[in-house]
């Protein structure tokens, strides 16, 4: 076990009693647990579509992304797309769907990869994309 | 309330299941609960250093990011370096530092772009990166 001070525990955390309102979980529960820990390894994909005004297109790739959360070793999973933030110079919103998964370890992002139901995945819908840009992180 | 799917639901959440060997609530609570959504926006920041071999200069962005925690709309945080993933022609590696931060509400994020400990962070640490990219999300 890592030495961790409880400030920098503090700083991998999701707020649960934030999460309250829309989670799965009986409330009360969460209240007393304050936070929970997220997976330390964090999958970040960034798709650019063949054809961005393609609502068809998105929604398919949506589709696609989705069902990886089935893959065991994927701990937690978030689709999304661009959020209306403001707009400023370092913000890149020119992406059309993101893609985040949590792991619970390199390991487990690698048998990821070769998993069948991602392999499905790419090969239903790589069509759709020109660019895609993975960033891999692990918790500090 | 928007009508999901139990399937769509599936989606956008942590398996606390996973989460339980590191968090910070009763196992047993979670076990029963089996996932938790997350907070909706999802702020994913890269950060390369102007010095990208100075070990000093990136521990103290990171420990600038980690204060970051305490903004009050910040519903979830984790601070990383790249993971030791395969390498792939898709996959960035080449940043120092990733952040990302969970918010429940665009207006959440945008509160937190002027808050106080945000703009102390810019501030102390902004002399640290030579590039920095950031996307906003979304869940879908």
């Amino acid at each position: 076990m890592k030495n961790t001070t409880n400030h920098e525990r503090r700083n991998f955390l999701v707020k649960t009693g934030a999460v309250a309102s829309t989670v799965a979980v009986a409330p009360a529960a969460l209240a007393t647990a304050g936070s929970a820990v997220l997976p330390v390894i964090r999958h970040s994909v960034f798709f650019w579509l063949k054809n961005p005004g393609n609502q068809a297109d998105r929604d398919a790739l949506i589709a696609g992304l989705k069902t990886l959360g089935a893959i065991e070793t994927v701990k937690g999973i978030q689709i999304g797309v661009p959020a209306s933030t403001e707009k400023r110079d370092v913000v890149d919103n020119s992406f059309d769907v993101s893609e985040m998964l949590l792991f619970d370890s390199v390991e487990g992002q690698n048998s990821y990869q070769s998993h069948p139901v991602h392999l499905a995945f790419v090969k239903n819908c790589e069509h759709l994309w020109r660019k895609v840009v993975v960033y891999d992180s692990i918790a500090v």
